[in-house]
């Protein structure tokens, strides 16, 4: 599975930073690899795509945590461009109720039409809906002044190997049976008996699940849904001494906060991103370093700063990389 | 008077040119020096402002040529960005009439609360309203797939010198009477005489006027409008070749025929922008050198083409230069 930053910023743009997106993919079925999801759309998202490995092509959903400007105004935009580039194929869009008559609205106001259907799922009704071909996909609720929610996705298929030994002994002959097995598929055998893969099959390794928060003042509303997973995404807008100082009202979480969950949950990677633009990427104060040794002071995992263009991969075996930056 | 591009391609955004918008502003009057207005505001025009040298504290009005979204998407959050910037002075917002609908329709939706007031002026009713202090504005209505605008913006006074010859001749006394008529104030001499400021100033100059176009397919509308202006700021969505090949469909101009009408209004200066991305910056094919030939075969005048950042300023002497590109 593979996540790239196309926006780190809270509220308003830098100059380094864009306000919040995220694309995510599983490379794991052929079928899918080219297929990406898009958690959240602020403005210039199509902006950021532009200068990543990504197209408008291939995006199979768009999952908004919540309706505040910073994490969706990018979306007519995106739509329009991709219906400019001849995308015909129907695109999923999951999030709070409000996302349809917002984009109907804008649609109907600046006469936009598009050559794909969209597909719009609320949020509330996810557990019905079966969004990706290749990722279960959740929604948690959390904290914010509007409804927002956390997105996980877990792998819905793992690779197994054969229980070679089991076959052996149960006499099942090599190749075409053993194939077919593999490839999931029951087998009857010349002696009239009926193999079914699950029985021959190797335990599977854990599925990879990865949780994207949105916007939310209280990460611990997190810990259960993160207790299986292997990466936590979620906002830290703050330090503790600036979080006091602004007051409980924008509802966010200070790095501590967010760090404190993680390890509550034992989750070994926790990426920190959303930040106030107060925060300087050098040596001014208050800065980056601020976030991150807050963080460091209460959380042992592995800890990443999201940056814009950072991408990330989850490997077979749990572990998380950052592999690379904008691509041009 | 000195305006700057933040946005020159049309539809979508390219890696150089972001989708249109304008900062225009007077230089002219001190109390309205740091006032700008903004004409059209696509997507990532608040990305824009940050590298340029224009405050969403001191921007008077936006001037939206149609509803488009390449023209208008960027509102909503550079709107957003103004309001947490604490921005409390009203905006005035001209434009067709769903630009109220587009607004107020996003900002329900979004939980956009500012805290600033809106004040629309629908383009329709534009004569009645007196939107600047220091420019007079008209709109011209365009051709275009839907309803769309030019505005032109005139000097609403010009500086004056007092006639001294004639107030020598007259017998006035130098020294405060004649600050008071160069302030443009009615003056009561010793001798009883009553002096209008009207009849003691040397005529002034001509006002500068600027004309900027929205998408337009028929430039001839506007030649009416350009006989006296300095500058006329046009879309050349493509060249003649690739109009025939797109067909009339979308509407637009070719580098030609916006060329042929400046040349018939006679207006000095030719600003072209709206370019399709098809055309490279550099050697390949189709370039922006085919849309200069093309429009430098039929205009005489002094010939620009747009590029993101570039800075003009027109001098009291209609004289238009190009002073500067981003800031940082």
């Amino acid at each position: 599975m593979e996540f790239q930053f196309l926006g780190t910023s809270s509220g308003t743009p830098s100059k380094s930073r864009n306000v919040t997106a995220l694309a995510l993919r599983s490379l794991g079925a052929a079928r899918a690899a080219r297929h990406w999801s898009l958690i959240d759309c602020g403005e210039g998202t199509q902006h950021r795509i532009l200068r990543a490995p990504w197209s408008l092509h291939d995006l199979h959903a768009v999952f908004i945590t919540h309706m505040h400007g910073d994490h969706c105004y990018g979306l007519p935009g995106l739509l329009a461009s991709a219906g400019m580039m001849n995308r015909t194929a129907p695109l999923t869009l999951v999030g709070p109720a409000p996302l349809r008559p917002f984009l109907e609205g804008v649609m109907a106001t600046t006469e936009l039409g598009l050559p794909f259907a969209l597909d719009f799922v609320d949020v509330e009704n996810l557990a019905d809906a079966d969004v990706l071909p290749d990722l279960a996909v959740r929604a948690t609720k959390l904290s914010h002044r509007i409804p927002c929610w956390a997105y996980s996705f877990t792998e819905k298929a793992v690779e197994r190997r054969l229980d070679t030994a089991r076959l052996a002994a149960g006499g099942v002959p090599r190749g075409e049976a053993w194939g077919e097995l593999q490839r999931g598929r029951p087998v009857v055998l010349d002696d009239g008996r009926v193999l079914q893969p699950e029985d021959w099959l190797q335990p599977g390794r854990k599925p990879r699940k990865i949780i994207v928060g949105g916007d939310n003042d209280s990460p611990a509303l997190l810990v259960d849904e993160a207790r299986d997973a292997e990466v936590l995404i979620h906002e830290a807008t703050y330090t503790e001494d600036v979080l006091q100082k602004v007051g409980p009202g924008p509802q966010h979480s200070s790095a501590r906060m967010t760090a404190l969950a993680a390890g509550e949950a034992g989750v070994p990677n926790l990426v920190l991103t959303h930040f106030s633009p107060r925060y300087q990427e050098g040596e001014g104060a208050p800065s980056m370093r601020d976030i991150e040794n807050e963080a460091r002071a209460v959380y042992g995992g592995q800890l990443f700063l999201a940056r814009d263009f950072d991408r990330y991969q989850l490997g077979r075996d749990g572990q998380l990389s950052l592999i690379s930056g904008r691509s041009a």
